[in-house]
């Protein structure tokens, strides 16, 4: 979703931005967007691409669910409703050029970068940030290489790590709930017209590790994006399991 | 130096090590080594290789130069004498599987992993940290990443980042004067049996990002292993013409 976050900077939503995984299109209504979830999966900085049948349907179910839970929690997110199987409204927000990644145990690039063992408990969880930039690589940055790249003021940094950190406590105990271990995942946010900083994009398998509780298999375990990226076959299946977990335990709306 | 860093915590000492542009050979006395300087030379984790003329004698030349020159600012270094043309004798340390990189200006990686422009000046000057491990590609670590991987103690890392900082300055104004400007440059420490932060491996046109000051052709001003890396030509004048200016400006020891 890079051009979305580029170009909105100029002009906030009144055109129709498409992502990899996502389109945005704007409404009749000032400042609310309809945000379509497609089947399209990259990976690898799209180096690797392909489709999940239904995966649209099941991000925007379990993203509509999972955004009305942290709501309720306190935390502000884009979520307006859910207009379709694979649509929902949010508030057009101004995007941080920002993921911000979330860490309960080693995984992915974090493994292959550092070396420390694929499932190892990070206590306190750690909180990244990764320059949002397709052209670059999405590369991570260190404090001091985000001030230089001024993509966000030292208070925001502070208000972002603090946002994922109490959105992390939510989603760990809520995927307890459901059997799932939430191993990582990536945020996106953004400022709303009051200045608020915001939740956007999705929380999803596409964007979450979850790993079934007390599975050991590393093949069997994984019910997220990995089992597309390392070609562990069952991806759809995945998806649908996480999204039938987030069912039962939801609350009701 | 990989190996050399590795090993070395467990056996200090005791065995030649070779490194991609350095062996260090024991000597009959305890706590000493040689170090010899080679003309390889590798760029971009040695995907690139090559030799350069004469940089062996250069490098040991001009590393020994600035390590007295920095020993008389109160910097503890590891050299002890030049020995040959192409070697000293070192102190023996336990090494710290860091390289400490003091940027000036962006370049290099900072410039492709953050877009910021070649050459842009940073004020202060950034100290980044990276693992010493060529099967990781010698990773950025940001200050978690090195806390998790225990390269250092956090005492250590603030001690580390002082001592670069002071090496920059001292460096800094000694390239200015001979009419160089230090771009950025990487620097490796490690402790000595009581237990001293000193500073070792070496300072050359391997190491140090130099441009000539008020040169503003982008492949002119450049004499360090950018020429190399990016196939500039005139590789070995360059490095002879930093040999030249360091050896003018040298105190006599």
């Amino acid at each position: 979703m890079a051009l979305k976050l580029e170009k909105k900077r100029q002009t906030p939503a009144v055109t129709t931005y498409e992502g990899k995984a996502k389109i945005l299109i704007p409404t009749d209504r000032p400042g609310v967007l309809r945000m379509q979830f497609k089947d399209d999966a990259t990976a690898f900085n799209a180096q690797k691409k392909g489709q999940i049948r239904g995966k649209g349907e099941i991000n925007c179910t379990i993203s509509s669910y999972l955004f009305q839970y942290l709501q309720q929690q306190g935390i502000p997110t884009h979520f307006l409703a859910q207009v379709a199987p694979a649509e929902m409204e949010v508030t057009a927000l101004e995007m941080f050029a920002l993921e911000v990644v979330v860490r309960n145990r080693a995984a992915g690039s974090l493994c292959r970068e550092t070396g420390l063992p694929l499932g190892m408990e990070l206590e306190p969880p750690l909180v990244e940030f990764y320059y949002k930039n397709d052209a670059l690589g999405d590369p991570l940055l260190t404090p001091d290489r985000l001030r230089l790249l001024q993509l966000a003021t030292p208070d925001q940094v502070q208000a972002l790590t603090r946002l994922a950190e109490q959105i992390n406590t939510h989603l760990r105990r809520f995927f307890a709930e459901c059997g799932l271990l939430l191993i990582d995942f990536k945020l996106e946010f953004g400022r709303d017209r009051a200045g608020q900083i915001v939740l956007a994009d999705e929380i999803s398998p596409d964007t979450c590790r979850l790993w079934l509780a007390g599975e050991t298999d590393p093949t069997k375990r994984v019910v997220d994006k990995d089992r597309f990226r390392y070609d562990l076959g069952e991806v759809e299946s995945a998806y649908r399991l996480v999204l039938e977990r987030v069912l039962q335990q939801a609350p009701r709306s």
